[in-house]
C-alpha cells in the first residue's frame, strides 16, 4: 500500500527548498558521456564540478547521476541555471510523472518500475532528466544498470544514436524505461494466467488475497503510466527547439508503446475483475455442495430415525411389535423410504 | 489469457533493430499484381528483388508477402526507403493497430481476427501494410486466403478496383480485415444466445467458465477493435496526397462498420454482464431451494422424533403408557403435527 | 438476442454490391405524394418508372416505397445518380442509424421501433431515406401504416408541411420515426413499474428473467437511439443547401425529443439496475427467513430430544427413573428449556 | 416510478400542435407587474387581452400565469409572435429543461421540485419563461407561492432588482428554481443519513425498500437537474443583447449553485450505493449469525444424542448396561464432549 | 454526513444578501502585513477601519482575518469596491471552491482540510481570498495557524516572497491550502493500511463500519478537490494581469500537486472498493466453513443416531439383539461408518 502514495516531505517550506532530512547525503556515482559522431568518451568522476567544463563543448554531453545528493544538485543548479522548482522535485521521490519545458532546458520526471525478486513485489525508482540543447543530465535514485544497452550503444556507435542531438539520447531513455514496464507486465501476466486455472479448480481462500494484491497492483501502475502517457504526448506537442523535427517519429513509437502498457493494464484489470466474479461464483456454488450434502443426508435420515424411535417407545399396547416379522418389514419399510429420497435427490440433479 | 499480451522482444536495443530470434526466417510466398483500368499481371516470386523493377511502373503494384522474413524485410526497406521503425513494428507481432504517415509512404498495422476451430478459440494475425503512390505492399504473418476475393475480384476487373489507385485497393483489404469481425461476433452472437437458454435453464457450474470465457473474449475483442477505429478515422482525416478525396466516402463506410463492429462487442460485454448477473441470482436462488428441501425435513421430522423419543423414555410411572389407546392417539397427535406443518409450509408458498 | 446483431452478407464482396440472396424481390408498394402550397396528388404506381418524370418537376415528391427489391433500386440508383453503397445499405437490413451527405443528396438510415403485441417484443425495421433538393425517397423493410398521419398531413394541407421543401418533409419522417421510441418507452416503464412493485412483495424466481429481459430490452434500444441523435446532430450541423435554415429549429425539437429519449433509457437502465438490487437482497432477505425457521427448529428440539433420549437409556442403576414424579418434572423441565429458547429467539426479533 | 417519463401527447401531429384533450382548459390565474426603478404597478387580469397594452411600454412587464390554458397561450402567441413549437412545449408538462434562443425573444423550461409532504414524494411542475426586451413572461403549472419573495422584493424596491432589466428578472426566477433544489435535497440528506445509522444497527428487511426510493429519487434528481446546468450554462454563453452583460456574474453565480446541486447528488448516489452495500455485508453477516447459532447447537446436542441413542440400544449383552456408576460416567462424559465443543466454539470465536 | 452538505441559508432573499442569522458577529482576530523587499510591518488591528490606510501603498498588503463577522465584510466592500455575491459568498460556508475574475480584483474560495483528533473526523473550513494588485485579503473562518509558516517566511525574507506580488502570496496560501491535502492523505493512507491487513485476517462486523466510513470519507475528499483543481487551472490560464507570468511556473507546480491528490484519493478509493471485495468474498468464506463444520457433524452422527435408534425398538423378534457380540459388532459397524466418513470429507478437502 505505501507504494500508492508518498509522504510530501517539505510542507510548510517555501518551493524550492530541499531539506537536509532525508538521506539526501548519499554517496553518489557521477558518469559523463561526451560525444559526437566521430568521437566519444566515457568518464567517472567523483566531484561534479568535473563535469562542468563540457557545459561549453558543441558535443552531446550525458551526465548520469546515481544517487540523489542536495549539495551536488545545487551546485547543478547554479551552474546550469536550473530553477529552484526543479531541484525540489529531483530529491522529493514522490514525484508524478511530468514534463515541463523552462524555455533553455526541459525538465521530465519518470517512474522506472521493475519487479524486484527479494521482496517479490514492484518498486519504483523516479528518474528526472533534465535535456538541453548539448547536455542531458540524468538523476538516479539508486545504482542501476538499466541504461547499460544505452552505454554500450553510446560507445560502440551502434545506431543512430551518435549522430543525432540530445533530444534523441533523452528519447532513448525514456523507452529504455517505457520497456521495463513490459517486462513487469509480462511477469503479471503469467501470474493473472496462472490464477485463472486455479480459480477454476479451487477457490481457496488464497485466492482472494491473490486477486486483492494483484488488482493492487494495476491500481498503482495504471496511477505510474498514466501520467507517462501524457509526458510523452506534451514532448511530441512541444514546440520548443529542443526537440528536433526527426525525434517526433521515435517519440510517436515511444508513445505507442506507453498506450499499448495502458491497454493492457486495462485488460488486466478486466481480468482481474472476471476473475474475482468468478471466485465469488465459485465460493457460492462450493457452499451449494455443502448445503447438498448436508440436506441429503438429514432428509434421509431424519425420517427413518423418526420410524426408529417410534417402534422404540414402550407403549404397553402396541401391536406391530408382536408381529412375528414386524422388524422385518419396518426394515423394508426404511429401506424403501431412504431409497425413494436417493431417487428423488438423484432426479433434481443433486447427486 | 496469452493473447491478451504478447512480449516484447527487443528490449534494450536500439530503435529499429531486427532480432535474429523468433522464427524470422520462415520461407515466404511473394505474389505480386500489376494493374490498371487495361492491363492485369499475377506473379509469384521466389526472390524479392524480382518485385523491384514494378516500382518504377506507373500501373498498381501490389506485393502481398505471406510469412515473415527479416532479410526480405530488409531489402524492402532499402529498395523502398523504409524507415527502419517500420520494419521493427512489422516484424514484431504484437503491435497495437496503428497508422502512421511518413509523406512518402503510409505504413498500417491491422489486427486480422479469425475464429480457429482447431483450437476452438479466436486466434490473431498481424498483417501489415506500406501504401505508396503506385504500390501497395501487404505482409501477412501465415499463409491465408482471406484476400482471395480481391484478387479474384482484380484479375476480373469487377467492380471499380481496376479503375482507382493504391489507396482504394488499400482501402479493400481494409475492408477484408473488418468483415472478418463480423465473422466472428456470429459465432460469439451464437454463444451468447445459447449461453441466455442454458443460465436461465440450469445455472449449473460449467457455466461460470463459460461466462469467463467469453468475457475474455470480448475484452480482447474490444482491445483489438478500439484502435482499429483510430486508424481507419486517420487516414480518413490524413491530408496527404495519397488518400485520394473519392476514397474518403469508402473509407467511411469501413468506419461506420467498424462502429458497428464496436458497439456490438460492447452490447454483448453489457449482455454477458447480465448473464453473469441471472447466473449469480441463479445460484442463489438454488441454494434457496435447497435450504428449502433441508428445512421442511427437519422442522416435520425433528419435532415427531422428539415425540416417539418421550414414549421411549423408561420412568416407572409413565400414565400414558399404560392406556389402552395412547398409542394409537399419539400416531394420530404425530400425523396432526406432520399435516400441520406441511400446511404451514404451504402457506408460506415454500412447496 | 438476435436482436443484437445482424448478419452482414456480402462478406468478400465489392462494395456497393446487391446480392440476389435474402428475399430481395419482395413485391413492393409504391406510393408517391407530388405537391407544393396549392396542389397535391397522391398517386400508387407498380412501376418505378413511373415515378421518374416526377424528377424534373420543380414540387415536392415523396416517393415512399413499402418492402425491398433490388432490381427497383438499382433502377433508381441510375435515375437519380446514387451512389452504390448507398443501395449497399438500404438492401442491407443491419445498418447502423447515419447521415452521409453526398452533394446532392443526403442519404439517411434509420431504424423505426415498435412493441410487436404478437411476439411481445420489440421489433425494428429499417427506414432509409434519400433527401434530394426536390425529392425524398424513402424505403421501409414492410408495409407499414406509421406515415399514415403525415399523409394525411399533406393532403389535409395541415400545418406547414406544404408550404415547405423537402428538408421539413424529412423532418416530419423523423419526427414520426422518434415518435414511435415514446410508445414504446412508455410500454417499457409500465412494465418497470410492475416489476418494481412484484420485487418487493415476493421476489420469486420468474422476476430474474423479467429483469434479464428489461436489461436486455434497453442495451438494444440505447443501441439504437445512440447513433439516431448522432445522425440528427449531423443534420443540424449540416452546412448543406438541402437543409435550409428555418428547418433547424423543427431539427432542435426532433433532437430534444431523441435526448430525451436517451435520458429516459438512461434512467430504466439505472432503475432496472436498483431493481435487480432490490431482488438480490430479496433473495438473502428470503434466505435469512428459511435458515431462521431452520435454527428455530432445531435449536428447540434437539436438546428436548437428547434429553429424552437420556431417560430412554437402558441401564440398571438410574435414580430418577424410580422417582414417582420423575417423569413430570421432567416434562416441567423440558417445556422450560423450549419456552426459554422460544423467548431467547423473541429477544433476538427472530419470531 | 411514473415520475420519471411523461406520456409523449401529441403523436402523430405536426409540431406546434395543441392538443384539446388533457384538462388544458384551467381556470387561470394572470398577475401582471410593471416597474421601472421609480415606479411599480401590481395587478390581476381575468382576461389575457388585458396585458396586452403593456406590451409597448419601455418598462419591465413581468406576467406570470398560473394554471395551464391552450386558448390563452395562442392569443399570447400571435400578440407577441411566438412559435408554435414553443406553445406545444408550455402544453406538454414533459419537457426536458432547455433554452432557445428566438432572436427576439429566449425560451427556457424549467422544473420546479418541491418536496410534497401530503404524498411523502417529490413532485415536479415545469415552469415555462418567456423572455423578451422588456417582458418575461412565466407559465407555472399549477398556483404556487414561489415566486412570493420576488413579488415582494419588486413591490419594495430591495435589491437591484427594480433598477435593472429583464434578464435581472428572469436570473431571479431561475435562482429561485435553484434553490428548491437546495430545500428538497437538504430533505434527502437528513433521510440519508438516518438510513446510513439504521443500517449500521440493524440491516432488517425494509431497509432494503427505503433504499430502493432514495436511489430512485436520485435517477429522478439528476435526470432534471443535468439538463438545467446546460440551460443555464447556454444562458451564459447567449451572445444576443437580451442577456446584458452585467447580469452574467449573476448568471454565473446561479451556475455555480447547479453544480453544486449536481455534486451533491452525485454524491448522494455515492452514498446510498455505499449504505447498499453495508446493507448487503449487514445481511450476510446476519446470516452467518444465524448459521452459527444452529450449528453450535446441532454440533453440541447430535454427539450427546447419539452418545444417550446407543444406550438406548436393547442388546441383551451390554456390559456397561451393569454397572454401578455406568449412569454417573455416562453423564460425566456426556458433560465432557458438551464443554469440550462449547470450548472449541469459543476459541473459533463464535460465541 | 452533514459534511457532504451544507444548507444554504439565504434561499429566497435577493443576491448579495447577507442575513444576521448565524453566529455572523464573532470576535475576529485582524492581523496585516505589509511589505516590499527591503521592509516589513506586522501589525494587528482591533477594527477593520485600521487597515484602510495601506489600501494605497504601492507594498504588498496581506490582510488576514480570522473569524466571519458579517459586519467588518460589509466595510471592506465599501472600501475595496467588492461585488456583493463575494460577500455573500464569503458569509456562506458550504460554498463550492471557485475562482471568479472581477477585473479590478480575483476571488477565490478553497476549502482548507485537516484531522481534527478530537472528533477523529475529517473538518473543512472555508478560505476566501481577494487577491488585488497590491492587497491579498484571506477570510478564515476560525483561528488557526496554517498561515504561520508564511508569515515567519515574510517576516524573515526566506524564499522569493519578498521580492515578488500579491500574486506569489496568494500562491503561497493556496499551496499551504494543497500542502494539508497530503496530511490528511497520509492519515487515510495508513488507515487503509491497517484495514487491509484486518480484512485479510478476520473479516468481523466492525470492518463493515470502517469500510463504510472510509468510502465516505473518500466521497468527501473527492467532492472537495475537484473544484479545487479547476481554481487553480483557471487561474493559470487567466489572462489578466494580477496574475504575472513568472508565477505561472508555481501555479503548475500546485496544480501538479492537486493532480497528484486527485489520484492518490481515486487510487484509495479503487482501493477501498477492493476491500469491500475482500470483506465480502471474507463473509462468504466463513459462512462456508461454518456450513462445513455442520455438515460434518450432522453427517456423521446422525446416521449414527438411527442405527443406534434401530436398536432401541422394541420389538419381540430382533434376532440380532440376543448375539453375544451384537452390540461390539455394532459399534464396530458404528465406528467403521464414522470414520468412512472422516475420510470422504477429508477426500473433498473440507477438514
Amino acid at each position: 500500500m505505501s507504494k500508492l502514495y508518498k509522504k510530501k516531505k517539505t510542507i510548510g517550506h517555501p518551493p524550492g527548498t530541499i531539506l537536509d532530512t532525508q538521506n539526501l547525503n548519499q554517496k553518489v556515482i557521477i558518469s559523463v558521456f561526451d560525444y559526437d559522431a566521430k568521437n566519444v568518451q566515457e568518464k567517472n568522476f567523483e566531484k561534479i564540478e568535473d563535469c562542468f567544463p563540457f557545459k561549453d563543448s558543441p558535443t552531446v554531453t550525458w551526465i548520469n547521476i546515481e544517487g540523489i545528493n542536495s549539495s551536488i544538485i545545487k551546485k547543478i543548479d547554479e551552474h546550469y541555471g536550473i530553477h529552484p522548482l526543479v531541484s525540489e522535485d529531483i530529491v522529493s521521490s514522490g514525484q508524478r510523472p511530468k514534463m515541463e519545458d523552462y524555455g533553455d532546458y526541459i525538465f521530465i520526471v519518470l517512474k522506472m518500475i521493475y519487479f524486484n525478486d527479494k521482496v517479490h513485489d514492484i518498486v519504483d525508482e523516479q528518474i528526472s532528466l533534465i535535456l538541453g540543447s548539448n547536455f542531458v543530465i540524468s538523476f538516479q535514485e539508486q545504482e542501476g544498470d538499466v541504461f547499460d544497452p544505452i552505454r554500450k550503444r553510446i560507445l560502440e556507435g551502434k545506431g543512430r544514436i551518435r549522430t543525432v542531438g540530445t533530444d534523441y539520447l533523452a528519447y532513448t531513455l525514456l523507452d529504455a524505461v517505457v520497456d521495463n514496464y513490459y517486462v513487469v507486465l509480462e511477469k503479471k501476466g503469467d501470474d493473472i494466467e496462472k490464477l485463472e486455472e486455479e480459480v477454476m479448480l479451487n477457490p481457496s481462500n488464497s485466492i482472494g488475497r491473490k486477486i486483492h494484491n494483484l488488482k493492487r497492483d494495476m491500481i498503482y501502475l495504471r496511477k505510474q503510466i498514466w501520467p507517462l502517457r501524457e509526458v510523452i504526448s506534451a514532448l511530441q506537442r512541444d514546440e520548443s527547439d529542443l526537440i528536433k523535427k526527426q525525434t517526433g517519429v521515435y517519440l510517436r513509437d515511444v508513445y505507442d508503446h506507453t498506450i499499448q502498457v495502458m491497454d493492457t493494464v486495462d485488460s488486466f484489470r478486466d481480468m482481474i475483475s472476471g476473475i474475482h466474479d468468478s471466485y465469488l461464483s465459485g465460493i457460492s456454488n462450493k457452499m451449494n455442495e455443502i448445503m447438498k450434502v448436508l440436506t441429503i443426508f438429514a432428509a434421509i435420515f431424519i425420517p427413518l430415525t423418526f420410524m426408529a424411535g417410534v417402534y422404540g417407545m414402550n407403549f404397553e399396547f402396541m401391536p406391530e411389535l408382536k408381529w412375528k416379522y414386524g422388524y422385518f418389514v419396518l426394515l423394508g419399510l426404511m429401506a424403501s423410504v431412504g431409497f425413494g429420497m436417493l431417487f428423488y435427490f438423484k432426479k433434481r440433479k443433486w447427486i
